[in-house]
């Protein structure tokens, strides 16, 4: 089986683009088609959840190259909510999409073990994600049991290293180092640089033939000059990329992810896409009823910009 | 319904302890009795950890305050775990026991509200635990939607704050501040302090009778200076201390835990209570074939060995 960020790579060249689906089902804004009726049945969130995520899965499959399933909403329905979620998981690689599963998963030693193999790994774990975000805050040994049940099931992860929430800075940019160090530096050196140096490591090590490792990073677009100057410091490292649309990204934002070959980032948009319907401008058009094709146009409309700025 | 330090207060009085028993069932070191023929079934693990873990309850209800399912074992099962682990919550509860549920969950804005809605909140939410471990390097708005549930559900917090791992110190304890601020300063501030200031913040607003908010913090047992340290500048947060015994953590390195009244923290032990019948000491004597009476056995052992450091 390929490296899973070869498996990336060859789905971004394949689609043309680098587009990433964000599967945030939530209650209240989904399409009245969706949920009718399903308030009052047993376990009616979770299978409207699943068929809103799998109608999401039909239009975009033949469009762009993963998709993001967000673990919290499925778990917030309990466990019917996570069984919906290993069906979503199935159901998109199935139609040929690569999945990474937003968890943000984090623990230490074999505790860190047993979420990877609950949740890593196509067709070998109970949820069979190929990638999974995690949260660096207890530090490398939490880290690499991650990457080695990774390494083992061909699967990848994607560390947070510098979110775009507006709070976010508060722990990532605190400047660190001691002061004896720090004396000549030209410029502060962070919290988040840590973190980076840490999962470019990692990434370094597992290198696959498109040139990235298995390890990830999680950088926002709200934070373009950021992103330039991660994409130089972690030249093996595939940057995941949300924040556009909704939280304020825009395609110029997002355009110093890419390295020369127009690889190394996907980009995450969740809302703009999954809840198009609702959109002013697709409102009138489609609306609730013909939702699928509101987040067929939003797709559309997010490649054709992705695409002017990697033209530029 | 009383603010949940306040219940956690009132059953370390109750029962003269702050022992917490860590419920992390790990199939590899589950007594005989409880695997044999397990394998097999559809379920046969989710089947066994549920029983393990309530048989282990059964033994501890009537001893100690608290006890501290870890979400990752039950995870690793897939959906029929998180079926089990509902269930083990539950059990808990009807015994008397108060739930902290260690998931270190961790994400921003309305998905992490997803997260503190599924978890959070005694017979209201799906897994219904009394408290939760979040994790906060996405910063304090990624914790205040945790805080706003909890209050609204009578819950409680612990935020990862300084862990009892050894890698736990490459990003928490990095040293930070501008150079010009920290000139005159007698010791340098952390990472660690900076979220131990916001835990204190979330706590110090939401404090119950007992002098103690709803947001503890999880501060390792390896570190006793640390403890004291923190103890003397987080006067409004209730502590989780894990790393007590397997972690190296010992009585005396966890005294400077508790306030003067006694109250003030609780101290995990995971493994040597749980596989106690494994253990040199009590393998002879109880073996497989009882181990709850080695649970027993080693649940009043850390219960006397965490009187004799308070009597000093």
């Amino acid at each position: 089986m390929p490296h899973v960020i070869d498996q990336l790579a060859a789905a971004v060249r394949r689609t043309g683009n680098a587009v990433c689906v964000g599967l945030d089902p939530r209650w209240e804004q989904l399409p009245w088609p969706i949920t009718t009726g399903r308030e009052a049945e047993p376990n009616g969130r979770a299978d409207a959840y699943l068929d809103f995520c799998c109608g999401v899965i039909d239009v975009v499959a033949p469009l762009v190259p993963v998709v993001k399933p967000q673990m919290a909403f499925f778990e917030e329905l309990g466990p019917s909510g996570m069984t919906a979620l290993a069906e979503v998981i199935r159901y998109a690689q199935e139609r040929g999409l690569l999945v990474i599963l937003d968890g943000k998963r984090n623990d230490i030693g074999s505790t860190a073990e047993a979420y990877a193999r609950g949740l890593l790994g196509r067709g070998v774990s109970p949820w069979g994600a190929d990638c999974l975000t995690v949260s660096p805050y207890l530090g490398e040994d939490s880290l690499t049991p991650f990457v080695d049940v990774a390494r083992e099931r061909h699967a990848g992860l994607f560390v947070l290293v510098k979110t775009s929430n507006l709070g976010g800075g508060m722990l990532q940019d605190l400047e660190v180092g001691k002061p004896s160090e720090r004396a000549g530096a030209s410029r502060p050196r962070r919290v988040y640089h840590e973190v980076a140096s840490l999962v470019e490591k990692f990434s370094a090590e597992t290198v696959g033939e498109c040139g990235y490792g298995l390890a990830g990073a999680v950088v926002g677009a709200t934070y373009p000059e950021q992103l330039a100057e991660l994409r130089a410091a972690m030249p093996h490292t595939w940057f995941l990329v949300p924040g556009f649309g909704s939280q304020g990204g825009a395609a110029k934002d997002v355009a110093p992810a890419f390295d020369a070959n127009r690889l190394g980032a996907v980009i995450n948009n969740s809302r703009g896409i999954i809840f198009a319907h609702a959109k002013t401008e697709y409102a009138d058009q489609f609306g609730d009823q013909h939702w699928q094709r509101a987040v067929e146009a939003a797709t559309m409309l997010m490649i054709e910009q992705l695409s002017e700025i990697s033209e530029n």
